[in-house]
């Protein structure tokens, strides 16, 4: 019998209650005993319901009972999870967690203790909900180089640029709907604006590179000024806008951005729509590998904890190797990367258009829709910086966005 | 230093000491030890290669060297494979290898072999090349029931079809391309005929389900009977033809197949094209995920071997759980497996309309290209034992696909 206690017993905690009740016997016959609950965590109380009876409200119950040799932290947020995750591992605890702020701001650290301490600290779902992508960035693709990662990292956001897209909704609208539907949260910055995104691509660099990527290094840019009028010409482009978190390293140089990009309807990242996640592998040899699915809701992130709940209890004292040092990696600025950039103009096309041939050189004009004001153009490829330098130039410009 | 031996210096062997040389150090750090390839076993002899001088003729060498810890069989073929593989893992020796048909023929005595002696018997490179998907569904999809796997699995015959689709080819001139590309075998009938993608079906179905699927017990279609009239009533439909290796669990009872079927253009699996492969994989509670990337090729599959490797390294004396118990899965016919059928006749509509909708009830009918004989119809879903039964008494049929 092996004791296991939840920290947290909100969407994701009640998830893993229930995927354990459910599939207890095929979980039992893979870890090759039984996973037994011993403790839920939490500070609310919950007469009637399954757990009632091992409900507690002091984590010292749980840090102190050696029966429970592995935690699941599924609190979310960077307090108090990381000092009730810290100690547990310093009590030989492993831990399996769904909480990306806490990894992408203390991985390495707690990677580290895990390794001392001959037990493990894992975080499948933090990234990706039910896709397996932590775990083969560790153990499959570890003969290559990886040289880029490029992700669908956040189902909000997609859902909402999606709705865009097909119900021809605004931004305010899609939103709204996201809200309803228990998508996005009341305060929805952390999705809207990227950061949800950049944390998970910080993880993913970091795993992938072998070195600690710090989030707070990488660009990231939201979704809240993509309008409808860009849908409109993404459309004429062939293309979608997608929310892209990357990371790459082109000659030893490493990159990492979060921004909306346009997107060939060509690219399979393209065809990835609603709540749904994907990300894109590419390694020096093996070309390009996609892992794609379910990047969040109840028992799919739920399902993700539970399989780390496994792989620790298989491997109640030996640690599962992680490469995440705590070296940091330097990123080089994002002014250098070199694309093409889709420009919004409003007035007429006439009156500008010496002087955006001037500063860009041949550009392709978008036409836009019937009875609307402005045009569009596109760049050829060129450093951002040096695209924001002649961008300055170019009168009445209403938005840019970059292209995949 | 760890020690490993590879049988077999064609395609894979090749690449696997290639890869190993190149990603030296990235595989040391991996592994926290330096992997030395000691001998490469062939029956050729390489004078002026890299392997020249630790090339042997004599499998015994290998098998009697107490420092090859590990030994990588990329031989192919059930003999004489199964017999060295077996004995390494007998002497104790881990192995990794590439080779569906030593996999799909003997998989679970070899993985309790490896288990019985605290060794491990790694094939992530057998289906899907650079695809990690014997992993996951090892280690990552196992909190959930699976469902249901469908995967285009074989990358030669998606190359013949995806060339027949866009160059307007017939089979014969698409399979000759393949040919001369390197992508098809002299003999092709293991790829065309579906043997290599129901191998690979019969591996992944095993693990999925945890009992063994005899390969033998799968119906096994190819796409030889494809033609470029088949092509374009699919495109008529906004399908794509694709030879899908399935099972599934419905109820408690398993089916499997290999087939060519139509794929809506809406569906991920339409836009595999070339020689790329994907799995899907429906789960009870994480809803689908796919893995996409290349299906073969030396290197991206050489590096699915030499991941294993560093696995195996990781994991000296100590078994990595594989759940395939030797006990059979009991396959349920096909033939009541319920999905709609796609049928072309000769001659004319008219003369066959009144007999097809007393066989088939309300069918949809395709209208044929302009100046060909012959038409189309899409039947109702219904089982294909009552399918063909009604089938053998419409006069005229020239050929039939099912519908994913």
């Amino acid at each position: 019998m092996i004791n296991i206690a939840v920290l947290g017993y909100g969407t994701i905690g009640s998830g893993v209650v229930e995927v354990i009740d459910k599939n207890s016997d095929g979980i039992s016959k893979k870890v090759g005993d039984e996973i037994r609950i011993k403790h839920v965590l939490d500070l609310r109380d919950f007469p009637g319901d399954r757990v009632e009876s091992i409900l507690v409200h002091d984590f010292d119950i749980i840090l102190n009972d050696p029966e429970v040799t592995i935690v699941v932290e599924v609190m979310g947020g960077v307090e108090p999870a990381y000092t009730f995750v810290k100690k547990c591992l310093l009590a030989g605890k492993s831990v399996c967690t769904s909480n990306k702020e806490l990894v992408a701001a203390h991985g390495p650290e707690l990677v580290k203790i895990a390794k001392e301490r001959n037990i493990n600290f894992l975080f499948e779902a933090s990234v990706g909900g039910a896709i397996p992508i932590i775990r083969p960035l560790c153990s499959s693709v570890t003969a290559d180089k990886i040289l880029e990662i490029k992700g669908i990292l956040n189902g909000t956001t997609n859902y909402i640029l999606t709705q865009m897209d097909t119900q021809g909704w605004d931004f305010d609208k899609a939103l709204s709907k996201a809200q309803e539907l228990g998508y996005a949260e009341r305060n929805p910055e952390a999705d809207i604006e990227g950061h949800d995104a950049c944390r998970k691509i910080a993880i993913l660099s970091s795993l992938a590179f072998g070195r600690n990527v710090n989030y707070e290094d990488i660009y990231t840019e939201g979704i809240s000024k993509i309008t409808a009028m860009d849908i409109l010409y993404a459309r004429k482009m062939d293309c979608k806008i997608k929310l892209l978190a990357s990371s790459e390293n082109i000659d030893g140089k490493y990159y990492a951005m979060v921004a909306p990009f346009l997107v060939k309807s060509s690219h399979p990242l393209s065809g990835v729509s609603g709540v749904f996640n994907a990300i894109f592998v590419k390694g020096s040899e093996i070309d390009d590998l996609m892992f794609y699915g379910s990047g969040a809701g109840k028992l799919p992130t739920a399902c993700a904890v539970v399989a780390d709940v496994i792989d620790a209890a298989r491997h109640l004292n030996e640690n599962i190797q992680t490469i995440w040092s705590e070296e940091g990696l330097a990123l080089t600025g994002c002014e250098n990367a070199t694309r093409r950039f889709f420009v919004r103009v409003s007035g007429k096309r006439s009156g500008c258009e010496a002087k955006i041939n001037e500063e860009f050189g041949e550009v392709d004009y978008i036409e836009p829709e019937e009875d609307t004001e402005g045009f569009g153009f596109v760049t050829p490829a060129l450093a951002e910086k040096s695209f924001d330098e002649h961008l300055r130039n170019i009168p009445n410009v209403l938005g840019r966005i970059r292209f995949e």
